[in-house]
């Protein structure tokens, strides 16, 4: 493919015009009647990718699949041989999730691309974009899939995640993708991590600390980690609801309210003591095949998640944690059934990347500041990994995961902005 | 039909037996592969009606049917001109229910006037049994509808509740049973009050407290109303979560949470002040379509419901569910949003009768014991009428609206000889 006109000399306005286009395209694509839904490895990402791929070729950009069938996007006059500079982000999405969660930092690297193409700059390391799959973990409860699936630090047992809704696993999933699913499951690496020279990751903030403190770009310094129960089966004993008084009853929904009531207590105190740290107890059900009105309820069912940028942290509250779910069922009578405990480790973003990523802002005029990253992202597993990493924040109204997401596309191209001054001067 | 031998003289052995077969043939009559089903004013509830009729009839009792199609049984003396005490129960069930929710007050109601028939025992007024249609609420959702439909006190709107399962209308269902729907709707009287001077129903405990305390029988001082929400929606903001600090949050989980230990720590004191009640959320969940275990939940649904004997605790108990909703609307920035309150008014049982009955309770050496109804009763409808009416209790094991509903025949039998013993005096 090749069109001339404007793989030649795009300028910053077509630029803008190129990223409000593919914005349309990708919610007109995957919109579901409330919000964006890019189910990974399946229709609605499958349908982000498919945007991706035609604009990197429209623009004369080199389009592959690797093993894990996450996109690398490079330019023309990449061999390939070199360590690169991977400028990546996500295209899947939540249910009824925002349009720019992910998509954004697609959309800047792609646009990064296409402007050095278009401009035939010459940079000190090759440039390449990637394009991940799977990084939300609404799906199959398990984040970062497509960026595990490459360093082999899938957990085999995630290969029974079972689909909200359908019920598929994960491994009937990956495997109709088309990715050797037992080479996943035995932890073997789908990348040679010596072709990554850095991973840069633009996305839009998804808290409201921007918003509040009026920066538009920020550069990410560390990303939270979290431990999760999925879900946690509070059990007490059901009985009507008029006859069992207070001190004979086990009502499983009060014991898990007490519990909640503990844990914010600890959270505010914590907090006072400076800790970075949020809880979240996201999804929380009775049965409805047998709860009622009048019916004391013998059961709940409810997720658990702890996120902090500190890994001691997120291990002390985990202590409190158990240790209050165990008060909880002396004082009320109940047991707790914990599944699996999942954790996603906090990661540092590399140093040396982020005081190049400040001077750059400097230089172009942008904030200077830094700032954590409350979401994990596929930034953590590549530093964790052992490849230097770093983010761009872009401002954001609405948080994410929701459709109301807003992001300001002037905000957005001073991100790409600084995405492309940084990739010309190298990591 | 007339049977010497067991007319003239049952001894209490025979009554034993009799109790055994009739609970039998009901539970034979009635099982619907998992529990028992009694479906007021058809199939189940009319064969327990037929067995009721068989057994009255083959003891030499009269047997006719009142205008609300409930069964009156008297003696072979009795020529209704004079205000009679009622025994009685309902013959219907909740569908997979147990056996002896209903049955067992019922069946003590014959087993009592066969013995004064068999004895030849004059009673002070005349003694009745009754036995009652429709008393449970779990296929039209309205409760005490045989009762109702004697006091005109069914409510007009009730007629187009639906049947769960077919969605046939109630007065579809009334009309089919030869009841004027007519009449019902226009709350027409379906019984002369002035022919019943008292009303007592046998039934057994539908909660523990019998089987804590260890008494097999008690005396039932009152019928606990209720207020009730069937669903609240409490509703922050979703958001991600791990973005959003604590102080930004709008958590509708965390606000019921905190709710609930809010009306747990009142109930807690109001027992302690010995006010009767009790307090449940049945039915809690956040919506399948848009929760997430990394999601801050937006939205949580939840019933409420409060029972007390007393009409000013659940109205005062009422203010402080509201006032504390207030409170958390304001500390956590949610809304709370209500369907109807439904109001369901207590009862109090009659002072006098409850004294005779724990009167002859000691003369028989039986506890002395009283206690609370949790449970709503047709003998709450007949009191709120003006008619003086008390209940026994009977022991019994898991509960009811189960088919592990569990009886002992010799607690049973107890309460047959504390209600014949009051039955004999009179009320």
């Amino acid at each position: 493919m090749s069109d001339a006109a404007v793989v030649r000399l795009p300028e910053p306005l077509r630029l803008r015009e190129l990223a409000a286009e593919l914005f349309d395209a990708l919610h007109d694509k995957t919109f579901d009647g409330t919000g964006i839904t890019r189910e990974c490895y399946e229709e609605g990402e499958n349908a982000a990718m498919a945007i991706f791929r035609e604009v990197a070729e429209r623009h004369g950009l080199k389009v592959r699949l690797d093993a894990a069938q996450n996109m690398i996007v490079s330019l023309p006059g990449d061999d390939g041989t070199k360590p690169a500079l991977l400028l990546a982000s996500h295209a899947d999405s939540v249910p009824q999730g925002g349009n720019f969660d992910g998509g954004a930092g697609v959309v800047a690297a792609l646009l990064t691309l296409i402007r050095l193409a278009g401009e035939g700059t010459r940079t000190a390391v090759p440039v390449r974009a990637m394009v991940l799959r799977g990084e939300e973990s609404a799906f199959y409860g398990r984040a970062n899939i497509g960026s595990r699936l490459l360093f082999g630090t899938l957990d085999p047992k995630d290969m029974a995640a079972k689909r909200r809704g359908t019920g598929r696993t994960l491994r009937e999933t990956l495997s109709a993708a088309g990715i050797d699913v037992d080479a996943a499951a035995a932890g073997r690496r789908m990348i040679d991590a010596s072709t990554v020279k850095a991973y840069v990751e633009l996305h839009i903030e998804q808290g409201p600390v921007m918003i509040a403190r009026k920066f538009p770009t920020a550069v990410v310094t560390g990303i939270r980690g979290n431990l999760r129960h999925r879900s946690i089966m509070c059990r007490g004993e059901a009985g009507h609801s008029g006859t069992v008084p207070r001190w004979l009853r086990r009502d499983a929904v009060f014991a898990v309210a007490d519990l909640l009531m503990r844990l914010d207590e600890h959270w505010m105190r914590l907090l006072e003591r400076g800790l970075d740290l949020v809880v979240t107890t996201g999804v929380i059900g009775t049965d409805p095949d047998q709860h009622a009105l009048s019916r004391i309820p013998g059961e709940v069912a409810f997720s658990f998640e702890v996120r902090s940028q500190s890994f001691e942290t997120l291990e002390a509250f985990y202590e409190l944690f158990r240790s209050e779910c165990r008060a909880v069922s002396d004082l009320r009578h109940v047991k707790f059934e914990f599944d699996d405990r999942v954790y996603a480790e906090p990661a540092r973003m590399d140093e040396s990347i982020v005081r190049k990523l400040v001077a750059v802002s400097e230089r172009l005029g942008l904030p200077t500041e830094t700032l954590a990253s409350g979401a994990g992202h596929d930034a953590a597993v590549f530093s964790n990994a052992g490849i230097p990493s770093a983010m761009i924040f872009v401002r954001n109204a609405n948080g994410s995961h929701n459709p109301a997401e807003a992001m300001d596309l002037d905000d957005f191209m001073q991100g790409v902005a600084l995405m492309h001054a940084f990739a010309v001067e190298g990591p």
